[in-house]
């Protein structure tokens, strides 16, 4: 009763930005992301006849408190799916996300932590029925269960049996990288949980965030089929600046951005004043994620490095999908 | 047939973000704004029955090209309105707004042109009828017309009869302060104008923004009439973050915005939380104007002028409305 389980974290493109069902991690709208190669969770499920609670460990450091909770509440799903009540686990996660990054280490751990157990139960899951199960984890988590570029699927039934990811094209069908930008932070004041939900609640431009996914999702569908850059670019970053307006269309209105966050966005499009083809998208912190072809590397990555405010930066390629060992 | 009239410019609190008609200038929604003390313009219309054309005098200097068919276009809407066709004018400006201060020279400008022209033509004016004519020279001078705290009210008929500003409270109802804080800017991108068509045509959170509108202005009158400073300053810094993210969800999005300004909204924002009551209004610019209450001057300016990228603050108490010579 023993699995093991390797997923990457994915950076979305087109943003998922609200829940309908908070209970069941159901979205507002269906989201799409690219799988990150580097930036992974590993992570071991061995269930013991003997033991008498669940044991999570990350990184070599016992775990309790609210993180352990949400890990046992989440085998409390497969073990209720498996019939297997009682039976308690010991949980082994290594991680390889920087939770500085800005990247969600909740996606690559979650998809982990689902794909470790299911293997632990023998369940026999189908990726899609995997990545369901990773959804109530983690709603982002439920993309990193594929390689390459993923939509999340955010389907239409009370109890989400139709709400899943499924893959929009594999891993090796396009080599774009990913620069993870990491500025000096100052302390975040709305978490992206509470932020999202007051965003959904109160802002006048939710509606209007709702109404433009479709056209935005049809496009980017059609440059990763393409493999257009710039029509992938110019509707992942105008998909980012709606996500972010939302938030200040709030009551009370907030943002995640610093004046560093806005100086990047600046340097990406003085990039593009280059005929540099670069894009930013941004989750909800302060950092930017820069997508660029990889001829053009050298100079993204010099530009950025002599940006006001960066920290590190974290480069990546197209990653894989969840593999077990 | 000599006229001369003085008028403030004037910084709105609800903003004016979309003309429902080009041509007339009205509005898609009703705004508010504060007349600014010592921001005015100057100026002295004559008509000479020798003249073959206008002349443009502004600051001393004979003014041609567009800045003079807008005049000259302006004045014919008085002269069709006089019967005065082919009767020509001097017309001799003094500007004191600075330009760079990222106050709109042409509300106080056509305010004065307006009230020195209707008295050149000794055409008796209400001052409805006064702020109608206005409004047709430049949307937001329509407000310039009155004192203290001005409601343009947007109107429903086409032709524009019911579009004019109203006072909502005199100059000495309450002494509040308005610092322009201006920014090292970089060049504009987007003209208001454009930016303005450009978001009404295009951003997808426009029906978002009109519909938040009349609660907006009901609370700011509440406030002013209450002299409730928080009350008035959250829902007018509410509102520009409103009319700002409208940008973000245009095609091609598009902000005002610099990093500085940014900086600039959290530099305030800070104020607040060291109990100092202090909001932040931006117009279609970077630059930031910040409200507060005369006996936090000292410590607002001095805040203010130790922020980052700050050329000048011009500090302005309430003005009064249109005047005479």
């Amino acid at each position: 009763m023993k699995g093991t389980a390797k997923a990457h974290t994915n950076i979305a493109l087109i943003k998922y930005w609200g829940k309908r069902n908070e209970e069941l991690i159901l979205p507002t709208n269906s989201s799409l992301s690219v799988t990150l190669d580097g930036l992974h969770t590993e992570t071991t499920v061995q269930f013991h006849e003997d033991l008498q609670e669940d044991v999570f460990v990350l990184d070599n450091k016992e775990v309790t408190g609210v993180a352990y909770d949400r890990v046992t509440n989440y085998l409390n799903l497969f073990r209720n799916y498996a019939k297997k009540q009682g039976l308690f686990a010991e949980v082994t996660s290594t991680n390889k996300v920087p939770t500085a990054a800005g990247f969600a280490s909740s996606a690559s751990g979650f998809a982990a932590l689902a794909g470790a157990t299911s293997k632990a139960l023998d369940l026999q899951l189908s990726d899609e029925d995997l990545s369901r199960f990773t959804r109530q984890g983690s709603g982002s988590a439920c993309r990193s269960i594929y390689g390459g570029f993923v939509e999340w699927q955010m389907g239409e039934r009370d109890d989400g049996q139709d709400s899943f990811a499924v893959q929009v094209a594999p891993q090796d069908h396009w080599d774009i990288r990913v620069a993870a930008v990491v500025l000096t932070a100052e302390e975040k004041d709305v978490s992206s949980r509470v932020g999202m939900r007051r965003t959904v609640e109160t802002s006048v431009f939710y509606d209007g965030w709702l109404q433009s996914l479709p056209k935005d999702m049809e496009t980017i569908k059609e440059g990763i089929r393409d493999k257009d850059f710039e029509k992938v670019g110019k509707v992942a970053e105008a998909n980012c600046l709606k996500m972010h307006a939302t938030t200040f269309g709030a009551t009370p209105p907030f943002t995640y951005w610093q004046d560093t966050t806005m100086s990047l966005m600046q340097t990406v499009q003085n990039l593009r004043k280059k005929d540099i083809p670069a894009y930013f998208t941004i989750d909800a912190g302060p950092n930017v994620k820069v997508i660029y072809l990889p001829e053009h590397e050298g100079e993204v990555l010099r530009t950025l490095e002599a940006a006001r405010g960066v920290e590190k930066i974290i480069v990546s390629k197209v990653g894989a999908g969840i593999s077990y060992k």
